[in-house]
């Protein structure tokens, strides 16, 4: 059992939960609660952590013979003293459960490997982890085939954003792009119709058709999409706003072109 | 200018920020920076905090002129010690002015004094700030004409929620309910339908007609509505969901129904 503050295992936890330059270097990020680490793919674990009184609770029997069955190997998996663990955890009720996971970059072509018509996010300077973290989640849910992050927003394995996803960041492509534009470019040299939520959109979303491939650019929650990006989407659209509002929340806006896109491939 | 952190207007303003009885027994709350304070009405505001920077700074000339010409009285209006200042606010990276605004209890009746068709969200027993903040941002834009929270949500007049709101909690009607099922049931009587979102749901959200009078309870993050609140709507509904979501959150969910109502009633 982990008993010390110091130890080597305990420490590199705190790192990766606090650290950005930490994820990236180890190629790491860190989950806590039974459903993020049981959720996980097993060879994308590098260890698990439960606390002692998680450990031997008789209701977790399930969760404790699960990953005994996973065949981890012993430095894999460690039982850590009750005060250690939440001095280790970010959030005030901890679980007294975490998992180290490995981080699997993808590919643009990625996106691409699916029978779905293509729909996809893109995601400009977005600095809510929140924010980034439910349109993951929702995006799941209205059948987003694939997101694209420009290299400015905020870290995606950031503990706020991943457990604001809920478990879909395991199961949704995320791909962090490095030039947004050209990849934007290889979008819709592939065929895709892509939207911009703007101010001066000619028509309102309902109007447009998203059962063709599509993709909305999502811009940063205080100013919006760059002028550059935005120059690169075929259609600017509108979302109405009614009263005296003058703008919706990222994820909120994302939320209702993601849902009417399905609501159109789903309606016959 | 006030220099002491134990000032009485400076307790108060803490004392509001922090607890939920200070602000129900005073009947007022906090707002904080240029945008929350300079849309309150000014005969809701008891007073206003201003940093001593923010007041000298030139680029705030037309805030302090037009706060002077709001002719509040003398002890309505303070420049506070910066270091002072900042020790009250619950920002990181304080604006430097805040408001002290009386709190206005809606009526049930309050609801139904509006041109058009009634549009209501329930809330039950939400606990995120967040959400309840986003929810009536996002109502506003939607056309929603009112809003009924149980008494066990998340207190309106929390600073988390009425920052959320980006100002439309001064525009949106929001009725706090003693007594949620006697005014579901006045709903009904007035003709509105009332919907749940529901995993047992019959049909999908999109194939209602929500041109009519129309209700929709949303209910807690982690349990959804109670057997009681959910027996009251006269039709469940679903909202679908790809991939292994389990749900999506509360004010996702919120969103996707109030801006397909809005589209409903602007589409001819």
């Amino acid at each position: 059992m982990i008993t010390s503050n110091d130890n080597k295992h305990v420490k590199r936890v705190r790192e990766l939960l606090s650290k950005h330059k930490a994820r990236v270097t180890q190629s790491l990020f860190v989950v806590e609660g039974v459903k993020m680490t049981m959720e996980a793919e097993v060879s994308r674990i590098e260890e698990i952590l439960m606390s002692e009184s998680f450990y031997n609770e008789p209701s977790n029997k399930d969760v404790v013979e699960r990953i005994a069955s996973y065949g981890l190997s012993e430095e894999s998996v460690y039982v850590v003293k009750d005060s250690v663990f939440a001095s280790m955890s970010e959030t005030r009720t901890p679980q007294g459960i975490m998992g180290v996971i490995k981080i699997v970059p993808r590919e643009l072509d990625e996106l691409f490997d699916d029978s779905r018509t293509p729909f996809i996010m893109v995601l400009e300077a977005l600095q809510d982890p929140g924010n980034v973290g439910t349109i993951i989640r929702t995006a799941e849910g209205a059948g987003v085939t694939g997101i694209i992050m420009s290299a400015d927003c905020v870290d995606l394995y950031n503990p706020k954003t991943v457990r604001s996803t809920m478990g879909a960041l395991y199961r949704m492509k995320v791909y962090e792009s490095k030039d947004l534009k050209g990849d934007i470019l290889i979008l819709k040299g592939r065929g895709v119709v892509t939207y911009a939520a703007h101010l001066q959109g000619e028509n309102y979303y309902y109007e447009e058709d998203f059962k063709k491939p599509t993709c909305f650019f999502i811009g940063n929650e205080g100013n919006g999409l760059t002028d550059e990006t935005a120059a690169l989407a075929d259609k600017y659209i509108k979302i109405p706003m009614e009263g005296h509002l003058e703008s919706l929340n990222a994820a909120v806006a994302s939320s209702v072109l993601m849902y009417e896109t399905l609501r159109q491939r789903r309606m016959k």
